[in-house]
């Protein structure tokens, strides 16, 4: 029933540098991301829309063309397939007759941060890692930590003090060392680059591991399977480091190299919050990166990013493909979140929030055409106490 | 791939009354709660090991034993399978080889209550409700609001006030008509009857309405699934009105009537708190009922029923198949989510918690013996803000 990983190498994502994908690695020489290739001809002879049918429905369904040498030594939390939901009353209202969410709030942890968590963690333990350091705004250290728990490994894990609490709290309880940073994201993977110069301690940063992006990657093959092997018109992404971005092209990219897939591409939406938008002002002024991004204040705090590193590579997605970059205010998604409740009974995160009210902007400026087919991906739950705002408890 | 739900009558679980299934009904003329029947020849056609591994991984894979006569018609915000997770660290520790969790806080609105609330609301949907009523601990009561909000169908939910405040929260967001009581849940109850009483409005309390039932049984079936068509020994259940159990019970049942399992039935474990621990005394005493438990305190909110509707057949439940009661202390159940989160990366609700704990003390006692499966329900995650004691925010 599962299928051998067809992993092949480590390409880094500017230079031609190639890396041995069975040794730890963290970034190219050159200092870009490096990405994972796989063996598609060898993956194609048992990667079929049939024999996926067929398999459990985790995200680990998708052997070939996942990293881990070994499925059986899985870290696992049950990673299910996220349901894909119709929502027609609020498509109604926005002028969208074909508007999904994909919800990835259910999750093990509560949000999307469990796959790429589930994968690196797996690799990182395959890989014979014992220790691990990465910056988070939350979700994702939350994660982390949790998986480095049922793993064994150490987790060490540095977040802004502005942060909210519950992730705190995760990280805590999971038994990870937590630190505490007064800045942003990018002030904690300062501290984390200072830890790891002093060695024996693995980078698991955004990007500076390969292996996230495979697991966010899974979002793109689910999405495609629940659309029976259709590729939607539009895909609404909200972007702190865009890795799930970066991901879901990826899986459309291998799914179209394998014939599983046509040659037309969804035209995907960057989403950000007006208080932290520098993927938004590049995409505007059409520069292949951005520039780090001042005086952050939003209440989707998990796309708090002021400067991605792999931003060079969402702006990349968003030319190639006929995409754009989005900016919503504090208002219009804290409405939206309302909204989806009162209609659909869905209580999305304020980050997916967001996915949602730009939809409505760009419906009514007829970027979105009637009949379109879009969806939005709903990156956690609104349920997870921080997510709350306080003044609504 | 879906099949005709196999729906026949309601039965009534104390006396020979039956009732027509596709009316509106509530409790018998009796008193006592109606349960659903199934034409269970007409079922065994379609319903076997090999036509459900094909169909959809949610809980409406078992249509047949579904009373739902149209699943197109279903309301549904994603009831995806719940995983079965096997504790090797924490089941060594215990002394428990074989223990599982399976994890209900996957779906939505983050606890098991999604599956009584899915079947409930979709079959008041297709019997033309237009409004109910219900009381609530507090999961519940978000459940069905959401699941209403999602129907178009009008919420009324009646909550104890010192319910945690997310659940206030979610049923407000999701458009619903909520009402605060100064006391514990059968005193909402109480309410919800004054508002029944004068007219148009459906009860759905617990075991007022037939469907809830329907839908927790499904935890039963998938649990039989996942382990691969065996039984395991032991289920810990944590009860508060009990219906879970009653509801995997009631699976297990209808699997054996349709040949699925042999004979064999798992010994049913009902984990109360010492705070409000009617069952236990109950079942101490060999009573077929229980006494309504007076000054009632607990951290696992969810739990804390001084009288449940649905007691005798818990009790009957128990002492047919060798089950017994246990109830634990809030340190014990505390401990034990701190346990489950570092050494498995699980955030256990308290009331999930309490079973593990129970199970600690069943194995120690020699209740549960070296070598037996042990399967533990955690209903919810510990991520939705009430559930977090305040002192370890």
């Amino acid at each position: 029933m599962r299928a051998a990983s067809a992993l092949w190498h480590l390409a880094c994502s500017k230079c031609a540098a190639r890396y041995d994908a069975d040794a730890i690695a963290q970034l190219c020489s050159c200092g870009a991301p490096l990405l994972v290739r796989y063996d598609l001809e060898r993956a194609a002879q048992t990667f079929t829309h049939q024999a996926l049918s067929e398999r459990e429905p985790t995200l680990w369904r998708y052997g070939e063309l996942l990293p881990l040498r070994d499925l059986s030594g899985r870290i696992s939390l049950g990673e299910t397939m996220t349901p894909l939901l119709p929502l027609h009353r609020l498509g109604r209202e926005l002028g969208l007759d074909e508007l999904f969410v994909k919800d990835e709030s259910t999750l093990p942890t509560g949000s999307f941060k469990a796959r790429g968590a589930a994968m690196g963690v797996s690799r990182a333990k395959e890989l014979g890692v014992r220790a691990f350091a990465m910056p988070t705004n939350g979700n994702a250290g939350a994660a982390w930590a949790a998986y480095a728990a049922r793993a064994g490994i150490e987790a060490n894990i540095v977040m802004p003090k502005n942060a909210p609490a519950i992730h705190r709290w995760e990280c805590e309880r999971a038994g990870a060392r937590l630190t505490l940073v007064d800045g942003f994201i990018g002030d904690a993977g300062r501290v984390v680059a200072e830890e790891v110069a002093r060695g024996g301690m693995y980078d698991a940063s955004t990007l500076k591991e390969p292996y996230r992006i495979e697991g966010k990657k899974t979002m793109g093959f689910e999405l495609i399977e629940q659309f029976d092997w259709s590729v939607p018109d539009v895909i609404l992404y909200p972007t702190g480091g865009g890795v799930g971005l970066i991901g879901i092209d990826k899986a459309l990219h291998e799914l179209r190299e394998l014939g599983l897939i046509g040659d037309r591409m969804p035209r995907f939406v960057a989403v950000q919050a007006e208080g932290c938008a520098p993927i938004v002002e590049a995409w505007k002024a059409h520069q292949s990166s951005s520039t780090p991004w001042t005086n952050t204040h939003t209440v989707a705090f998990g796309i708090a990013v002021p400067k991605a590193i792999g931003d060079f590579i969402v702006l990349d997605v968003l030319y190639r493909g006929e995409g754009m970059a989005i900016a919503v205010s504090d208002g219009e998604l804290l409405e939206m979140q309302r909204s989806a409740a009162s209609r659909e009974g869905l209580f999305l995160c304020a980050e997916g929030a967001a996915t949602l009210a730009a939809a409505r902007r760009l419906r009514e400026g007829g970027w979105i055409k009637s009949g379109e087919r879009v969806l939005a991906i709903n990156t956690g739950s609104a349920l997870k106490a921080g997510a709350v705002p306080t003044r609504d408890r």
